[in-house]
């Protein structure tokens, strides 16, 4: 997506065709600092360090590093070596996981001499795949964008409300969440997003307040205390958020927060959707309170926030007693029955196994 | 309440017989400081710029501003005037009116040399009068939790989840929503209290965290959006919250966010009540979320954060893009059929008209 008036992805190929440029994630909202990566050990600093972030985007990196490797040793050591050690940076994340088996299984067969070409090739692929389901995901839910706005007065925008950042900066581009977002703003639909700021870690606030502002979306920050009051007041037409995990019966774990606006989007008859790719959903597991466990994250996160100083500098402020301790919960579970449906790159499906299953009948049965 | 092992109230008379003493509360968590001031423009500047806040706590400074006027000159001027500067610097706030009325009533026909000492005299009967209330509330809110605690195993603490500060430093002590809790230490009862960290103004964080901290109360820091699937997980065993306004139907204004925890309460059935004094009962409201206007803040709080530095200072950070503004409605409104009881003073109250009316029958007609 633009920022100031240029499109970006989060990551593309170098043009010497060894290495890699991200945008450095660390830094925003405050500094766009874009970096050039052409060895191993940086990719691993990248994703460990989550310079980059977001699953789609940790799979996209790791495939480039193993491309790096094959420019630079394109032996089967190498080929064996790359994969642990990308693998050990983020071991839980699935499509890392996802992203170096499949580098492996399509370099394998190749003469050394064809390796780097092709590792970039497929690289570029995969890429340009998480694009592809993203915008798909955006058409689907651009439909129902532009049936909220064929109800209200002409150049009245639809007002979204989205938690945390499922956008374009945890993917290659167009992100899940904002997919239809983006969309909408490509044909001319009035929007307009409240933005929740999503503590403990803000990436509302820092992340996808940065990608509105870039792409020029007219977006509010509010914290995450207020939308239930919007929603009361009639202000929020529906609310789109992503999801870490999808279970077979349509519970959606999230970002912590979640769950309390579904409460309030179903109190109020405000619809709800989850805008996800198909690979997020979990197939092997039911009920997602009962089965899906939830990281517990250092207290620090919520007892020290991260900003600009007025001086410039980025620092952290403790906000809470040193002898006070805190809980971080990283991870709600939204029941299936507060979500109006699941924007998918296939359609829109109700949030139970039915649903899911219409859609995706060859992985809906059990 | 207690401050490392040493009782506390927010403010008393000095020891000259012409001053007040505060906690000024600007600098907690980080710093205890405490003021003593001797003059009005002194008192006036501790109420406009926040070094005390909390209804109840303001009404009692004004009433010692007052008294400290009287103590330098006593005549119909100087009363009339002390009024008119004090009532400006809260001109919306009601014990502040009604704290300044009172002190005016009774010193307006005694002779000017009586005046100092009964001004000092009743403001601290409005003190402790307040005290009283509070206390009032605590012994009806511990038969609650006596019932609670009555269902645990020996030891398992009553966990309870509260929202912003209706704590003793909102008040003269003990606090509104916290004195429940506070007598339930006194009486050996074990509680354990989830602190909603409250953004945008992190009142729960510097101030209710301090409180517990400071008493010994076992307490956890969480932020705004966990309250929700920690009642999923069975964690808490019930909601206590304050109210700056509940209306003769029971529908409960509170500070933002408050209803998202009253959802939560309610779909995991976990009793959600509220501490009150009934002076913040406003009989001429009936309906919270059509009659009530919401105040609409300044951005700025939620795109900054205030805190401690490493390097011991207090500073604020920006969390957001400085192109992105944000919405800081500071209220909302609970609709009494999320309330489970109202604590008063008097007992605890269906949050409806007749729950209300049943123990104030004197104000309870319409």
């Amino acid at each position: 997506m633009k920022v100031a008036d240029r499109h970006y992805r989060t990551i593309w190929p170098g043009e010497d065709g060894r290495s890699v440029e991200i945008i450095d994630q660390r830094w925003l909202p405050h500094d766009f600092r874009i970096e050039r990566i052409d060895n191993v050990p940086g990719i691993a600093t990248a994703i460990r360090d989550m310079w980059v972030r977001g699953a789609p985007l940790i799979g996209v990196t790791a495939a480039y590093g193993v491309a790096i490797q094959m420019a630079d040793d394109p032996s089967d050591e190498a080929l064996d070596a790359v994969w642990e050690t990308l693998h050990e940076t983020r071991p839980t994340a699935i499509n890392l996981r996802w992203a170096l088996d499949e580098m492996r299984r399509v370099l394998r067969p190749l003469p050394l001499g064809q390796r780097a070409a092709a590792a970039f090739r497929r690289a570029g692929e995969i890429a340009d795949e998480d694009v592809g389901l993203n915008r798909n995901i955006g058409v689907n839910g651009l439909a129902i964008i532009k049936e909220i706005a064929a109800g209200k007065k002409p150049g009245e925008p639809v007002n979204i409300l989205t938690h945390c950042n499922a956008g374009w900066l945890a993917t290659v581009d167009y992100g899940t969440a904002t997919a239809p977002i983006y969309l909408a703003v490509e044909e001319g639909i009035p929007v307009h997003v409240y933005v929740d700021e999503t503590r403990p870690r803000n990436q509302g606030a820092q992340l996808t307040a940065w990608e509105m502002a870039g792409h020029g979306v007219p977006h509010t920050l509010i914290v995450d205390n207020a939308g239930g009051h919007l929603m009361q007041r009639g202000e929020i037409d529906m609310v789109i958020v992503g999801t870490d995990r999808t279970t077979a019966n349509g519970d959606v774990c999230n970002k912590i927060g979640t769950y309390l606006k579904a409460l309030a989007a179903h109190d109020n008859g405000v619809p709800f959707y989850v805008g996800l790719p198909s690979p997020t959903i979990d197939w092997t597991v039911g009920d997602g309170l009962k089965e899906i466990p939830i990281e517990q994250r250092s207290g620090d996160e919520v007892s020290f926030v991260w900003g600009k100083t007025a001086s410039g500098e980025i620092a952290q402020v403790r906000v809470s007693p040193e002898t006070t301790g805190a809980a971080n919960p990283a991870f709600d579970v939204t029941p299936a029955r507060l979500v109006t449906g699941l924007i998918t790159e296939r359609g829109v499906a109700k949030a139970s196994r039915e649903g899911l299953r219409a859609l995706f009948p060859e992985r809906g049965r059990r």
